[in-house]
């Protein structure tokens, strides 16, 4: 593990690290802020995952995220969006291969030999963490569109893993809408019992924890009646009787304005259930 | 005027404007923010003026101002560094030509057709901000590196335009460093004494207006030596019995981390003034 990035941050440091990471079987890069309370304390982790075509770099540079890290002493880690390298497979589409890896296992080829990133962000990512960093164990999950799937999937697949989950502009139904079908039949093929298990709304069914959910959406996203659509997400947890905080933003579309002017929310909502 | 962006943002709106500036001969793009207190109120301007190879994107994607403009009530007006467009003169350098303006109006050719950002920023943009948005006439400005220097230099050579200053890791004595040297010689020709009229430290000396400077600096600036030389600022306001907060900080790096961790100061640091 490599440090190629050191920048002090609102008291604290917003670094970037390069890996090996076992699991996808290539090199990839993480962002962690640490606030400053790090240096004398084990502290809660927000992990961040983020939308097509992002990096770890997208988060840390433009939702203004350390302000609130620094003032509640919470330590955040962003992920890549997908394995990378050469030799990992890709599509020239923005919204297939790298850049768009859909926080899922995949089985089909040629995208099963790496694309594994719900194992990197569920398993190998938090060990790496907790064991080179001074995070308490407490875990917080958190993402954008492709990312706030994510962070919804791997939340609800993970009983007792998160102490809390929220998301912006999620996709709620991937295998109801345009992205997630593309992307599902590639990863993970034509069966669409095998989508369930990466589908929020389907995994509601058979939910055993009571996580509550927090998803922020903006009313003028450019992508909310085709990709978004986060009725379903309310028809699914009143269906299954699960906590659900749905807040609908007149005038916000799908931008890191958006996820900017309400992250210090969602922190707030993450504090409550990590440090409470 | 058209309005090519218009973004939801802490309650008002990030926008991007493009208009056809007569100063500078060209097409020019820039960003304003205006919070919800615009939409009652007449308020004050921040102007903020980027360093080199920034656009009017790089500040409001990644100094989180827009967070602190809302708290106050700040109209926030970013323009782009320099002319633009295939009709305007250009080196391949990144330090001289397009995104390279240094605020300043040039005498030189192939500069001096459009290269008249001093007169842009000082006169012509005011007066359509202050002719097309509900701006009230009070005006501070503040800014980063070579906009450093922009902020500095254009308070000091407007009195009583400006009712508060600031800057981030200022190039303070361009006539006394490889950035300014370059590029004073280019715009402004061989003779130094024209280029005093665009140098911190040199118009402090017969500055009338006791207007005083706050200017952060990261102790960890990769440009810090060489650059910008924030010692000499503090010799000439020494010398001329003017006003200086110069803060230093420990760890912090030249990069948008640095502007984003002590924006909401600077902004607090104006509001005082042109709301006091």
């Amino acid at each position: 593990m490599e440090r190629i990035e050191h920048r002090a941050c609102f008291g604290g440091w917003q670094d970037v690290y390069r890996h090996d990471s076992a699991v996808l079987g290539c090199t990839m890069n993480f962002a962690v802020y640490l606030p400053s309370q790090a240096e004398k304390a084990r502290l809660p982790v927000l992990y961040w995952l983020s939308g097509l075509t992002c990096t770890e770099q997208n988060f840390i540079t433009k939702a203004g995220v350390q302000r609130y890290a620094a003032e509640h002493g919470v330590i955040v880690v962003a992920p890549d969006t997908s394995p990378r390298g050469e030799g990992v497979a890709d599509d020239p589409a923005y919204d297939l291969g790298q850049g768009a890896g859909f926080y899922l296992n995949a089985t089909q080829q040629p995208w099963a030999a790496h694309y594994r990133m719900h194992d990197y962000v569920a398993e190998e990512l938090p060990a790496l963490i907790e064991a080179g960093f001074p995070a308490n164990g407490v875990r917080g999950i958190s993402g954008h569109s492709m990312g706030g799937h994510g962070a919804l999937t791997i939340a609800l697949r993970q009983p007792g893993r998160y102490r809390s989950v929220s998301a912006f502009a999620p996709i709620v139904a991937p295998a109801q809408v345009p992205w997630g079908e593309k992307a599902f039949a590639a990863y993970l093929g034509p069966d669409r019992a095998d989508w369930a298990r990466y589908d929020a709304t389907e995994l509601l069914k058979t939910a055993t924890e009571r996580l509550p959910l927090l998803v922020d959406q903006g009313q003028a996203d450019e992508f909310l009646a085709v990709q978004l659509k986060p009725e379903l997400l309310r028809e699914a947890c009143a269906k299954a009787d699960h906590p659900l905080t749905l807040r609908l933003h007149p005038g916000y579309d799908h931008s890191y304005y958006f996820v900017a002017s309400f992250i210090g929310e969602h922190m707030a909502w993450h504090v409550r259930a990590m440090k409470g």
